[in-house]
């Protein structure tokens, strides 16, 4: 069996380009950028006036005038102005250009206004003061935001500003959710006293919306011809296949068969950890790839987090972010020779340390725990006991 | 003016109901659940089997018996098997429900199988092993998930297992961003040498569908009729009016004095804070609400999540989370007596402490560097100087 450090370098060694596409840049918060966005011009594109006021000649000003006749009032938008005389001023609003004689900007609280003409309150200026410079954020060329970004709402707004009305991003790929199992039944019906109702599809559906990922879900009787065939389908049709349940020993167990009799090379089966030790992960010589996870909500749960999500980042490019660990916040002891991970709950102490609190259960069955879980902390094979105050590795979700 | 802490307290004072509706558990992730949900049957609802293997009566082992006739095999699903002889096995599959005349389950990795007879291959075995018992989990009637927590993937999968094909969820306010200026043109048009492009409405719609709230967006020129007509319209047909733009004191800043023409109760205009301080909040009789932010960018991005989102989601009955600090990872000056909301870029150090690195930038106007941060950290008003290892809150986004 290998442990997990080998499945995740198995993983991460069948990614997969998906190319890429154009969007309109208001439906792509969430998606990965596929190209640079640069600066159509000068960032601000002109002496930005910062408030509401009078604009001046500082020098003007120094020489002893306190006085400033009125020449003309100027709104955002406009064309600047021009004062021809050193006693006159521009009445300027927030976000207009700086007119070209004037290099100072008075705000209307430090001024009074009298039959056209502004008087000065304060006795200290400093010139250029209430400006923004033209280019003095970004020059135009500069890349704003880099390729392999996720896009940010604030990345939204920095392509409308430069005018990308569409915008590159990496295609995501095909994804199909299969359950298995006949003592598996909707949602909407009453199960049987041996039956639960299925709600694994729903959990991955839900994880990969929140990614922007389009799921298809399928699910397959207990059947091995059944399951071959749909198996064949979905991968002919999808660029991966998401498996939850029938990867165990059990005689009813046809999906590890079924993916060798369709030429899915088996790449490994079973991985030391636990929740889910029985996944199965292969990949077929037509680019599709296969997460089979255990039926195990919370063992489909993790690997879905740890393995697939992991791999999808990557395959699309996006700059590898660094792990993330947490304080264990009590001791817990873990006989199998096994990584364990634990469900926790993350929050963050009084030195501002992420402190990761195990959320009570019964092992990996306990599903329900879940929601009151923000992350899994990784503890490593190899040892029994892990004490408070360890840093470890944590997945949150 | 008024502080930070007195502009929160007088907009969480502003909170709406909405009132609650049913909607699909499929799509109801992110939304705040307003029932709990309850376990309709205990969990798990029958003793499970955790492993595939066989099912035996311990007591037979321990009196010395290895070997056991293999009386029928069960899936999961099927009715239990009964085993009338303490020499008898059921072959078994995860999942299945453990007969009531076994006790223990044996995986196959540990037993042989021959001419439908089970070999045990180990020495110890525990009673009960490999069983997840009826109700270990939870019992009927408990409280899976309480109301008002935000609806999680976790939560949806278990709102499927327990068959709520609908939740109550809470009602989200109708939202309209109303953007304000002539000097702003089209994403898709060229703007003039002295104008910009319209970015705010784009940036704070992006946010809110990260949250769920749909959100209808509006411009109006600089014509005090135009403006006191829309917004007469929004406050009758949107439960909250966001505001960008048009609340400085400038000679076209039409909407304070169109805002109090409508009736709309100014509660504060302008707080003690960069950026964001010409921030104008309001309500009207019939229940609307107005955020009247600066058209800055980042005046705009910061405020709409220090009070906006928190609005919101206090509005919802969500649990109120407590704040998060981190680190300054370097000095920082800043003069005047204003709360100054720094951008940064959050991270965790290699003792597990939230660092915030500030980002470079020139000030409030720089919206580029949004891309590069992940929060605002807020450094109190009062002071001019804050030190690197010093803790301070910080707004994530």
């Amino acid at each position: 069996m290998i442990t997990v450090e080998e499945a995740e370098r198995i993983v991460l060694s069948q990614l997969r380009d998906y190319g890429v596409e154009a969007i309109g840049f208001e439906h792509a918060a969430g998606r990965i950028l596929a190209e640079d966005i640069v600066a159509d011009r000068n960032l601000p594109p002109f002496n930005r006036v910062t408030v509401d006021g009078i604009a001046i000649s500082a020098r003007s000003f120094s020489s002893g005038n306190w006085h400033f006749k009125i020449a003309g009032t100027q709104a955002a938008g406009d064309q600047p102005l021009n004062i021809t005389a050193g006693d006159e001023c521009v009445e300027i609003m927030t976000g207009a250009a700086l007119p070209p004689s004037a290099d100072t900007v008075i705000r209307y609280e430090d001024i009074a206004i009298k039959d056209g003409l502004a008087e000065i309150n304060i006795e200290d200026i400093s010139i250029g003061q209430n400006i923004h410079f033209e280019g003095a954020d970004k020059k135009r060329g500069d890349v704003l935001v880099k390729a392999g970004r996720q896009i940010t709402a604030p990345i939204v707004g920095i392509a409308a500003s430069v005018g990308k009305a569409e915008l590159m991003v990496k295609k995501l790929p095909r994804v199909v959710v299969i359950t298995s199992g006949d003592e598996l039944v909707n949602v909407e019906d009453c199960p049987g006293d041996y039956q639960i109702r299925r709600s694994n599809n729903y959990t991955v559906s839900a994880v990969l919306q929140k990614q922007g990922v389009a799921v298809s879900t399928l699910h397959i009787p207990d059947d091995e011809l059944v399951t071959e065939q749909v198996l064949e389908q979905c991968i002919n049709n999808y660029d991966v296949l998401i498996l939850s349940g029938g990867v165990s020993m059990g005689k009813f167990d046809y999906i590890p068969k079924a993916l060798e009799n369709l030429q899915i090379t088996k790449l490994f089966h079973k991985v030391k950890q636990r929740p889910g030790k029985p996944f199965w992960f292969g990949g077929h010589a037509n680019g599709a790839v296969v997460f089979a996870f255990p039926g195990n909500p919370v063992a489909t749960f993790m690997c879905l987090h740890k393995y697939f999500l992991n791999w999808l980042y990557a395959g699309l490019g996006v700059s590898v972010t660094k792990p993330i660990y947490a304080v264990l916040a009590s001791d817990f002891a873990f006989k199998p020779d096994l990584s364990y991970f634990l469900q926790v709950a993350l929050s963050h102490d009084e030195q501002a340390r992420l402190v990761a609190t195990p959320v009570e259960g019964n092992g990996s069955g306990d599903f329900a725990n879940l929601a009151d879980s923000d992350a899994f902390i990784e503890l490593p094979a190899g040892r029994d006991n892990f004490m408070a105050g360890e840093l470890f590795k944590v997945i949150s979700f």
